[in-house]
């Protein structure tokens, strides 16, 4: 218990720490990939990495390392971490909460001298918000060999400086960032944790989300066409309003996810009204939809349903609809095998525990694509994130840790 | 019928020449006050005054002027005519249509020698659709007397230049702009023709549009807050979608208004969504709600069944919700005596027509406020107005005219 009382304090520690490195004081957390506060916090990490006695290293897209050897230094290593990058005016947590679980992880590690027969490997990820160069989960991607050079010099900031550049500038060398690429043989495992980013573990009281699906993901833009006309001169039954046939297609969206269940969420975030003027009736609306699902039959089935009632708009109120494409990604089957040992770890600390798809992609969602994969969420405080009112007690992220640690224990395999 | 033929010719030579005082030609008509297209314009009406025998003159405000005097000329004035400005890219009819009506009715006059007891007085009013100074109805309202000194310096357009300081560069003396003001005694009338704007003589094959009111008008914004949140983490019964209720009260606006009837009209033609991202939940919706009607207790019903269901959407969704008012006109009925003109001399030609209100606010709704008016709608193509297809048949034009020539005729007192 003296063990748990001083991994408490150090979780605290790390995460006040590397929320200073934060660009924009006082808004929650800013911190962009290779600004000059990324680059302290990874001079933190390095540096508490050496204090447990690993040696930090760094592959050619800028991710962070360190590595504890197994006893069979052939074996494949367990990767465990998450990203410490941002959005802009982000939280404190999501993030970092998981690089600061593998941190805690390797120094629980060292602090009992308990050797594994594989390899852990530390993980700090950078630009997995893509908030810098708008190129999302980049430090999984490059581990999956699936970022080229070209990729590199077309994701540029605001500024217009491309992340090639960056690269160059901090010692790398953008056009080896194919050996950034992992051999999928040299992993075992890849773990995170992250804050859940939804209300669900707080409200019910729950301890842990166990992830078991990473959701599919449709997302499109809806277009429909009506006339605009003179809000005052045209009577009701002349309109062809496009806002009108709108609000029943959005309704429709929601119904339709409700309909599907398990889990299954749609929401029209972004809609824009044309010529969008008090005294004109809309001619045109546009709209986002994003639908997610443990399942890819009930995500085609809630895109079916918004299909189905567009063809009714276009018989019963005469406009055109089309529909654009814009992001497409199949659901992710997480470990069974994993999500059994934070399961029985989970149990036998007695701490309550939820299985749970996870709504939004991370780098585990990546990993999945090379490895098997293990996710833990932890209560986000109100749900929120993304903000900064983003929080989780530290409390509640050491339950987290502790799950991990001991099924890296399990997975890595002791040697008595 | 060789009156007639001549009369139709000068009406299409009139508009087509007038279309040429355009500032962005190719893309329907751009005129705003004070500028050399305008100026142009204005000449070029003075000179057709002049052909006739009528002398042209300005007031402070910057309208201009002709009068045949009438046998009586102490007696009050019937005024005619309309604007000749426009919006951007705005049509070739709107305003102009009624501006020629008023040349061609000083024409007959002279054409035939007729006499009245009472003056005519033509006039072509600047800036009604506040498309240079954003300052709508300006010429009517100076006559109103409604336009102070201050206004003038503060009506500016998006140089910054003000319409006191354009109307001194004309001429003109702002800090007269009092001047402009009519004694109410001195007119006995203002009719008016203009398009309808809207679909319904076209859509009825009906020949004219005879103006009983002008609608009155409720504009307010409805805000609606919600919580934004994660598009992917929140399921669907832990959201305050603020997009979902804000879809409730958009149909119910459309429906009140059906349920309204007499011609009640209610849009909801701008609506924003915050934070606007396609994987959050809408946190807050903003709309307008623009209500017409010719009754200001069907305008009433209206606006109370929305606040219900903005009631209603707090209760059963939990979002706040508040109304912010932008407009409030009251409905304007027009004179009885000049409609029943307007109707026998339709009559007499055999002209179809249709007593109808006029959704939109015309310089008739601000004469209004100081003389009986009389407003002929002509149809317009497919409803459309303020867009480079507005267009309103030659032959319809004429049909207006002549119902109004012959009522200004009956109003003015024969003297025989």
């Amino acid at each position: 218990m003296e063990n748990m009382e001083s991994s408490l304090i150090r979780i605290k520690k790390h995460l006040t720490k590397l929320s200073e490195f934060n660009t924009d004081s006082g808004e929650g957390l800013t911190r962009f990939s290779f600004t000059k506060e990324e680059q302290a916090a990874r001079k933190y990490l390095k540096k508490e990495l050496k204090k447990i006695g690993v040696e930090a290293y760094e592959d050619q897209a800028g991710n962070l390392f360190g590595r504890i050897e197994g006893e069979n230094p052939e074996a494949p290593a367990i990767m465990i971490g998450s990203h410490y990058d941002s959005v802009k005016n982000g939280g404190h947590f999501d993030g970092p909460a998981g690089v600061i679980m593998a941190l805690e992880v390797m120094t629980l590690l060292k602090e009992e001298g308990f050797k594994t027969q594989h390899p852990i490997e530390f993980v700090a990820l950078i630009e997995e918000e893509g908030g810098r160069f708008g190129s999302g989960l980049y430090g999984s991607r490059a581990m999956l060999g699936a970022i080229s050079y070209q990729d590199l010099l077309n994701y540029k900031d605001k500024a217009g400086i491309s992340m090639a550049e960056e690269l160059k500038k901090h010692g790398f060398e953008p056009k080896k960032i194919k050996d950034a690429a992992r051999d999928p043989e040299s992993i075992k495992a890849f773990i995170e944790l992250h804050i859940e980013q939804g209300p669900v573990l707080e409200n019910e009281g729950t301890d842990l989300g166990l992830v078991d699906f990473i959701v599919g993901i449709n997302e499109f833009k809806v277009k429909l066409t009506g006339r605009p006309d003179h809000a005052g001169t045209t009577p009701m039954d002349m309109r062809k309003d496009a806002l009108l046939s709108a609000t029943r297609v959005v309704q429709e969206v929601e119904a339709a996810a409700v309909r599907a269940g398990e889990g299954t969420v749609a929401t029209v975030g972004e809609l824009e009204v044309k010529p969008g003027a008090a005294n004109i009736v809309p001619g045109e609306v546009e709209f986002t939809v994003d639908i997610r699902s443990k399942s890819a039959e009930l995500v085609a089935e809630v895109k079916n349903a918004i299909q189905s009632i567009l063809a009714e708009e276009e018989k019963e109120s005469a406009v055109e609809w089309e529909i654009n494409e814009l992001l497409s990604v199949d659901p992710i089957p997480l470990s069974e095998e994993i999500l059994a040992l934070f399961e029985a770890n989970a149990k036998e600390n007695g701490f309550s525990y939820k299985k749970m798809i996870s709504g939004a992609g991370h780098d585990a969602m990546v990993m999945a694509g090379m490895t098997d994969v293990g996710l833990v969420f932890v209560p986000s405080k109100g749900g929120r994130s993304h903000c900064p009112e983003e929080w989780t007690d530290y409390e509640d992220l050491q339950k987290g840790i502790e799950v991990i640690y001991q099924s890296v224990k399990d997975l890595g395999g002791q040697n008595g």
